[in-house]
């Protein structure tokens, strides 16, 4: 590997495997003067903890983080600032069998070509859902940060297994309600069908996917670099890489192919003495660049991979056709812990083009 | 700006606005001894040349690629290869109204906000769709690369409007129907019902999106840097830089987030003794991988923003609302030329790549 | 090559061969709003330009800039900006020998190991120290916006083929005697024996080399990212990628190498109510950061490699042992040619650390 | 800060604090397969242990090195490796004073202007020189992984406060005797009055600097990637983020600007059938490539800033001169120490450039 930074100003660097000894990440450009605290950086990595409801994984996570450096008389100091969360013994031997056996949906066959036996299999090592945990420390970092710009970033699933809520959530539903339901839906009614639907997959050995929303608030106009590191393009960038994660679209998305120019393109307006657009088909990014509309993206996911129900799969040993069963304790769907985590891929995106704006001035400025 | 680069091992950097003197790129990075004629080059950049149908703008760009750097005695020789096309004289007035009245759709105002009255705002200056002409001479120097290996790539149009085939076209036919109609689409009937839809917009003053699937075959194993330089987040980030992208998803994509684990899951299976999937809901890619499978993946463009119906719009300077019809010579649907460019943009990231797990050997070998 | 980029904020990447098309070179990272002229640069080219007496290669390079990209109306725009001159039609012929035996003290032989045949070895292609125009060009664009901070950078020759002035210039005499004579050295008597020195090595078919010395004078205090991003770190890079520079000191350099602690030390003072040290053997940077006090740097030239005199060398073709005399013209010394591309080389690492701690804000700003 | 990451395909960023929780380094970019202990990563931490003589500070430093990722069943995985060293408590009042008077030769006051009152100013936080167990600890990594290539990397003593050998030693000597005495240098006899020097200096409440030689053997032709990734321009590079380093220099370096051309250039032979030169007054470097003869440079290290004698300074909060006296155990010459320091810095820069020219492959091969 070596693809294990993103960001040009806010640089993250992660590392760790599932069942290795810690999840970590070094940010590197971190301004100096944030005040912080750990209890900030634990909150958001609680809100991806298994084990909150009957619907995810009854795996104990009791992850802590802790800071290495970059922090002193808690504020940020300027240096890298290196956190981790150290992880607990756990039982890896189930993974044997799949070092063998590849599981279908996950990385086990090509990791094993690219890395060949070196590759550390526990618990899908580098390629397990555990490992964005790294991307939720760094975004409560950048989160904060973002906070001095007054932005704020909305997540909330939209779709699990196929329903869905006919309505539009408002923001004040989105901001009430999303974190009050184990699903992360800010339509309580759908969210109990949604939870039931997971439940019925969950019971039948089988898993469902779907999909979460993600709204940004008082983005300033013209962030983003382009032609490459366009805003839209490097926040797809990091969203592909969370696990599961396969599709992204912005503002009207894949149904803008569908309607004419004339319904697609927001017409300006002037709104409380300010630019605005009438509609947000757009979802806030313009040519690469924010239009000072909220920034709206949605983001499909597959079903988990890892189900208990019998597969066909091979013995690459052998060079046989098989069957797996996958054990162990996995969520029935992902969508709901992703929520965090789709939050803090947007605030490390947000925050490395605010600072490559030159937005951001901290030092004794920040509050 | 400063995202104008893309790549790690074959790295573009790219240059030149809509009506400046040119548009360029130099690639760092292009091993040595590749033989390379500018024929070769040409016969890309002519695919998504505008006027050579009814249903592209009618402007005439005879766009012809220089080479200056890096080849000698017709092969790449290892310096940085810098190519450009020069652009032809063009009267810019009309772009005049629209730093005043930004289009509804454009970057116009965004840019307007980030560069200021210092943004070259003729003809779309950094934001214009012909930009993407680098993008296609760098992808005409990857594609021959990636010919070492044996890749192909397979762009094509599958929607239009709102008009699609129902049946999935064979390779074959994707192979020797695409270039010969204005859609680029391997269906034949329904290139016939895609330029209807399209004319009709345009006879409307107005102008539609689509959809663009793209196959990669023979793809090595492996190929991919995770966690953040996934193959599949990679593609998406350069995908997004191609205007008018609003999507883009692997595999069943969307719709994987309504299936089951069971169903979404491919099934390992040994063909032709060695490792497949039996079905290709991934796209290829796992774990940010690529599996051995054909790479397959969708891009959502929304219709061209530039129509010549009324728009609402807004005076900037009085800051007051009124209309703006946009004038000039504008493809009604950029689908068909974007299908080159499509390719080009996934050649690009490919040949980064497997340079990148160094997998490409040139020098003598090279054919 | 794929090193070819220099900068993180002010990132230039260069192309081009000796006796190619052209020498270019695109800044990515160039603010918008900054006024420049074709002649500015030209200024600066010209400064290296060789026959500009007999000391220097009889060869007429009338090295004309062009602006392909990044500037409208006399400003940048924002947009990448790409410069070049392009190259006479040259006689290339005389390099055909030195393919098969290389010229002692260049990089002929490592350049046909690692580039193989497909080298581009006429005029020493990549290796040419025509290259260095590039780095000028961009200079002077990074000079006109360190100006905004009122940072002044001056080099100037300090030895030649060991002749030496044996009292430090003032900054005046610096400023003002420099230019004035073919060595472009601030001390005219010594230049004068400069010159003799190049002189006699030039009849005799030899060269020599020397240093020039660097002074960057009102360099804000911090620049510089440790801890590898180092400012004299990152001037130390940019220099030994001029071609024929052997070593770089700061400060008191080699000689605080045998001084006590407490003599080279330099206290800290108050002086006109600002921070100061009372003497400079730091040479202005100290853990990496700009300390407020002038930066100053030496640098060592090595004697021009290519000399008329013959020379041992091998044939490597026959792998036999064989004499060669370098024909063509070529500059007994490369000293004085170097000063204006020092003064690039200081420039363009600069503003990339002072873009990088946000120092510069150009738009409307900058006059 | 945001310069924490060196390299492009062995890329390490560290992080840590000298009086922090840790010292750490992430690799990001080692080929899986290298069979690694801790013991082999320990023995060069070791090398660089104060406490080994009277010459050195008689604090006590027990680093004992941790493997955090990246290593499974005693290989390397491919995934990015974390090492570190976590610090003992130690006191940190002394440093209080030196926020407010800062210590000549230190970065105590860029550092205050930079970071303001945010800087962990503790041991000189991020400007210690225990910063560079980082870079010990990774050049262990990298120097495993040139033994594969069959580099050999060997740092010795030439100069400690101007006492210097009169004869060049003989490798034999390097290997052998440099790593016997506590000031690493391979002339026995010198060694003897060069700790003398070092104990005059001590007692007199003072220190000394001194230059050290690396010469790199067994390097294939063709390392490095013009024109601004040298390999001399690189390897410049991280030997100026070594602390107290003010000069560097390669081959004959400042010397060579005093010689001719017919002099300094070194003519190529045929040796045992290979291309060799005669001289190595290149230091084994070419327009930047490795030319197959020995890499040699040479370091010049102030001597260490931080001195018992009474120094003239600064009160920063009142603006007024005072004097100051260092506390602490400090080495009163940084020089031995320096010497695992900068054969890592050397293998830490080679690595990366064999990598990049794809010349080590790893994986089952490895030994």
């Amino acid at each position: 590997m070596s693809g294990n930074s993103f960001g040009k100003k806010f640089k993250i660097t992660c590392f760790g495997e599932s069942h290795g000894r810690c999840i970590g990440v070094v940010i590197d450009g971190c301004p100096p003067g944030l005040p912080l605290s750990l209890k900030e950086v634990q909150r958001e990595l609680d809100k991806r903890r298994p084990g909150q409801d009957k619907i995810s994984t009854p795996r104990k996570e009791e992850d802590e983080v802790k800071f290495l450096s970059g922090v002193f008389k808690e504020h940020t100091t300027g240096a890298p600032l290196c956190m981790l969360i150290w992880n607990k013994k756990v039982d890896s031997e189930v993974y044997e069998e799949y070092r063998i056996k590849p599981r279908p949906g996950h990385a086990d066959y090509p990791a094993l070509v690219k890395y060949k036996k070196f590759n550390d299999y526990r618990g899908g090592g580098r390629f397990s859902g555990r490992i964005t945990a790294a991307c939720v420390m760094a975004g409560a970092i950048a989160k904060k940060l973002l906070r001095t710009l007054n932005l704020e970033i909305l997540a909330h699933t939209v779709e699990i297994g196929g329903v869905k809520s006919e309505k539009n959530p408002t923001l004040e539903e989105i901001r009430k309600i999303t974190y009050t339901n184990a699903v992360r839906c800010a339509d309580e009614k759908i969210a109990v069908l949604m939870k039931q639907e997971i439940m019925k997959a969950k019971n039948e050995g089988d898993s469902v996917g779907g999909i979460i929303e993600c709204v940004v608030l008082n983005v300033p106009v013209g962030i983003g670099e382009p032609v490459f590191d366009n805003l839209d393009a490097d926040i797809a960038k990091m969203l592909f890489s969370i696990p599961a994660v396969k599709g992204v679209e912005f503002g009207a998305g894949f149904n803008s192919s569908r309607i004419r120019g004339s319904e697609n393109n927001d017409p300006y307006i002037i709104k409380d003495g300010k630019v605005a657009t009438a509609s947000n088909n757009a979802g806030g990014v313009l040519g690469g660049l924010s239009n000072g509309m909220p920034i709206i993206f949605r983001i499909a996911f597959k079903p988990t991979p890892s189900i208990s129900k019998k597969q066909h799969t091979i013995d690459i040993e052998k060079m046989t056709e098989t069957t797996i069963e996958v054990k162990g304790k996995h969520d029935p769907c992902v969508v709901p812990r992703a929520v965090p985590i789709v939050e803090a891929a947007a605030a490390i995106v947000l925050v490395d083009h605010a600072l490559r704006f030159s937005l951001i001035n901290t030092g004794e400025k920040i509050e």
